[in-house]
C-alpha cells in the first residue's frame, strides 16, 4: 500500500466532526488523541473539532462535544484512557434510498456547524457508515471529506495487517491465560482439573488465538482453543480434554464466544432454561464446562472476561497504543492531504524485528467485510495455533504502556464534555 | 500485638518444611520467597528447605521439592510469580483421634528428613492443619516448630488487619470495575445498560467491597454491590437498578459469589437446568443479569472473573507484595526465635499515611475463624461501601509492582522442581 502523500491544497478552513462507533476498546481514545492533536497542527485547514456524542447519533441529534474546551492535558490523557470517552453507539446508517431523511439531517447539522471533515472511528459496520456519509459529497452535493479510523478488538477488518484495539485485548487474553493456567496447575492435584475461559469473537477467532501466546510447549496452557472457524466436534474435544488431564494433570480451555457446531448453531445456545422455564442466554464457558463434567466428572472452574478484556487499558500493548494513535494521526493527514473516503491501515513490513508503517485503502473496499483466522494459523487438530500464527501475533502484544495511577487506581481522564450550542430549531428522533 | 522478639537459642540445626495450601493468590509465592530467602540467612538454625508438593499432601506422600536446587534468581523471581509454584492442595488434616495414621506418617517423614520446622502458607483451614501439626510436638513427642504464614484472597482471617493476597485481588477488582464501567458508560445510549460482574467471596464480601474503590460519587460505578453479609432483597435491588438506569443511563453491579437470600440460599443456586434436564451449577452473574432483564428488559452483559482475579499478578498491589514477603520472613524469624504454633499478622498503625508492622498470634486463635465485612463498612442501603471502609481498603491496593515482561508476556518463573529422594520404603495413600 502506498504511504500517505500529503499534497498541498488550497482550501477554506472548515470544522471537523469526530465520533466513536461500535464496541469500544482499550485504545480507541488513543486514536481520538491522535486525531485531535494532529488536527490542532493543521489549523490552516481544520478549525474546531466537534465530537459526536455516541457516534453518528450525535451528528443526527446535533449533540456534540466542543473538544476545544478540553485542556491539552485531558486530550493527552485520552491516550491512556480506555473505552469511548465521547460515547459510542451501535447504530448503522441505512442506505440513501431507504432513509433519505437521515442524510438530509446530516447535511443540515454539518452545514449549521460548517463541518467539512468527518472522522469516524470504528469497525466494519462503522466503515459502512463512513462510506455512506461520504455520499453526501457526491450524490447530495454537500462537500465533505470522510476518513475512517480503524478500531475493533475482533481484528477482522480486511487489508489492514491488524486492527487497533486488538493488540491490547490479545495481550490481556494471553496474560490472563498464563496466570489462570498457573493457578489451575497448582490446584489440580486435589481440586480443579479443568478451567474454561470464554473470550470475545463471534465470527473470527483472533482473540481466542491470542491465548496461544501464553504457552509454547504442548503441556503449557492453553491446551485447547475452540475457534469459530473450526466446527465443534464434541467427541474429539472431550477426548482431547481427557488426554490433557491424563498427561498433564489438568486442562485449560479457551473458547471463543462464537464457537459453533457444524450446522452453525452456537455452543452458547445450549437450550438451557431457568427456574421459570425461560430460555437462558448464557455464556459458552459454562456450557463447555458442564459438557466436560458430564463426560468425565472433572472438577471445573470457568471465567467469562466479557467487557473486562476489551477495557483492560491497565495491561495494554504498547504497540497497539502506538498504532491506535498513528491511525488517528494519519486520518487527519490523509484528509488535509486531499484524500476522501479512505481508511488508514497498518502495513507490516517485517515481523522480526517488527516494522510497520501506515498506508490507506478506499472505504468501499473495507466496509462490511470480515477477515477470519486463516486455516494455516490453526493447528492441524483444530485446537491450537501454529508458528506462523505466533509470528503474526507476537509483535502485536509487545511492550507495556501503563497508565498513571493515583492511590493505586488508574488515573483515567474524564472529559469536561461541554456541549456545542445547538443551531437547529428542530429535534431529530433516532 | 507485640513485635517479633528474636531470643537467641542454642539448638541443633534442622531442616525446614514449607508448603502452600488452599486457593492460591497472586502473591503467595512472594511469601515463599520471604520464607526461603530468610531461612538462608539463618543457616545456624535451618539446614535445607524442603517444599511439600501440594501442601500437606507432599508431606504425607514424601513428595518434596529440594529448594536448594533452585537458583537464587528463580527464588527471587517467585516474588513476581502468581499461583502456588510448589503446588497447593485442598486437604484438611483430620483430628488426631480420627486419623492417627496421618500424624504417625508425618512423624515418619519428618524424622526421615530431619525436619524440625514446619511453615504452612494458607488460610483458615490451613491454619487448622498447621495447629494440628504442632500437636506432633506435644502429644506425640516429635519436636517440631510450626508457624503459619497467612494467605487468602478472601481477607477473612481474624486478628490480622488484612491477609496477603487480598490487596492484589482488591486492586484487580477495583481496576476492572473502573474499566468495565467506562466501557458500559460509553455504550449505554444505544446498547448495554446493565453490566454485572461476579467476584469471589463465598462467605465474606471483602472482594466485592473493593470494587467500591473504583468510584467516589454516586453516579460513578459500581452503582450496586451485593454482599454475602446483606440478605438479598429482590424488589429493592430491582428498584435500585431502575433508578440508576434512569438517573445515570446505566448500572454497574458487582456481585459476590456468596450473595444469598434471607433464608441462606445462594442466588447462584437458581435451579437452572440444561438441555438434558440436569441441574446447571452456574455463576451468580448470569442469574442476576437475567433477573434484571426479566424485570426491566434492559440489555445486559455479565462477566465472571473467577481465577483471573486471584492470579492477576500483572496488576498486583505493591503493598500486598511487600506484606506477603514480610509474613514469610517473619514466620522464619519467629521460628528461629523460639516461638511455636503462631502466625505472623499485619498490624495497622495508621491509615493516612499508611503504616504497618508485623505482629503474631497463636494459631489456636485463628484456626477456622472467619472475619466478615462489618456492617459499618457497608452503606445504610446495603448496596455500597462507607468512608471508613474506603479508608480501610485504600492503602491495601496502593502501589504497582509489575512483573518483568519478555516479548509482551510476563516472565513468570518456573521451578526446576527437583524431587527430594524418598527415604521411606512405604507409600502413603491420601
Amino acid at each position: 500500500m502506498p504511504k500517505t502523500q500529503s499534497t498541498a491544497r488550497k482550501t477554506a478552513k472548515r470544522n471537523a466532526f469526530y465520533a466513536q462507533s461500535g464496541g469500544v476498546t482499550a485504545v480507541i481514545n488513543a486514536s481520538a488523541c491522535g486525531v485531535i492533536e494532529t488536527a490542532a497542527r493543521h489549523s490552516r485547514h481544520i478549525g474546531k473539532i466537534y465530537a459526536g456524542r455516541h457516534g453518528i447519533v450525535g451528528a443526527l441529534t446535533e449533540d456534540m462535544i466542543d473538544v476545544s474546551r478540553e485542556s491539552r492535558e485531558t486530550i493527552r490523557g485520552l491516550e491512556h484512557t480506555p473505552s469511548g470517552a465521547f460515547g459510542s453507539a451501535r447504530f448503522k446508517l441505512k442506505g440513501l434510498d431507504q432513509n433519505r431523511a437521515e442524510y438530509e439531517r446530516l447535511i443540515e447539522v454539518f452545514r449549521a456547524h460548517d463541518i467539512g471533515y468527518f472522522f469516524y472511528n470504528g469497525g466494519n459496520d462503522s466503515m459502512d457508515t463512513a462510506l455512506k456519509v461520504s455520499q453526501l459529497g457526491g450524490e447530495l452535493g454537500y462537500p465533505i471529506t470522510c476518513v475512517g479510523v480503524p478500531k475493533t478488538v475482533d481484528n477482522d477488518l480486511p487489508y489492514t495487517d491488524c486492527c487497533p484495539g486488538f493488540g491490547s485485548v490479545a495481550k490481556y487474553v494471553a496474560v490472563s491465560t498464563l496466570e489462570a493456567g498457573l493457578d489451575v496447575a497448582s490446584m489440580a492435584r486435589t481440586s480443579t482439573k479443568v478451567f474454561v475461559m470464554e473470550v470475545m469473537g463471534r465470527h473470527a477467532g483472533w482473540i481466542a488465538a491470542a491465548s496461544g501466546l501464553a504457552g509454547r510447549k504442548p503441556h503449557e496452557p492453553p491446551h485447547i482453543i475452540l475457534f469459530p472457524e473450526i466446527p465443534f466436534d464434541r467427541p474429539r474435544f472431550l477426548e482431547k480434554v481427557k488426554q490433557c488431564v491424563t498427561d498433564y494433570g489438568y486442562c485449560v480451555i479457551v473458547v471463543s464466544e462464537g464457537a459453533a457446531y457444524p450446522d452453525g448453531r452456537f455452543l452458547a445456545d445450549a437450550g438451557t432454561t431457568d427456574a421459570f422455564g425461560h430460555t437462558q442466554l448464557g455464556g459458552v464457558a459454562p456450557v463447555v464446562a458442564s459438557m466436560v463434567r458430564e463426560a468425565h466428572g472433572y472438577k471445573y472452574h470457568w471465567a467469562v472476561a466479557d467487557y473486562l478484556q476489551r477495557a483492560a487499558r491497565h495491561v495494554a500493548s504498547k504497540v497497539d497504543v502506538q498504532q491506535a494513535y498513528a491511525v488517528g494521526k494519519a486520518a487527519v493527514e490523509l484528509a488535509v492531504g486531499g484524500l476522501n473516503a479512505v481508511m488508514p491501515i497498518i502495513v507490516r513490513q517485517s515481523s522480526r524485528p517488527y516494522r510497520w508503517t501506515v498506508g490507506h485503502v478506499p472505504l468501499s473496499e473495507v466496509a462490511n467485510q470480515e477477515k477470519k483466522v486463516p486455516r494455516e494459523f490453526i493447528a492441524p487438530d483444530g485446537f491450537g495455533i501454529t508458528d506462523p500464527c505466533r509470528r503474526y501475533l507476537a509483535p502485536l502484544v509487545a511492550g507495556e504502556a501503563y497508565p498513571p495511577y493515583r492511590d493505586g487506581i488508574p488515573a483515567y481522564v474524564r472529559l469536561k464534555g461541554a456541549t456545542v450550542r445547538k443551531k437547529l430549531p428542530t429535534e431529530f428522533k433516532v
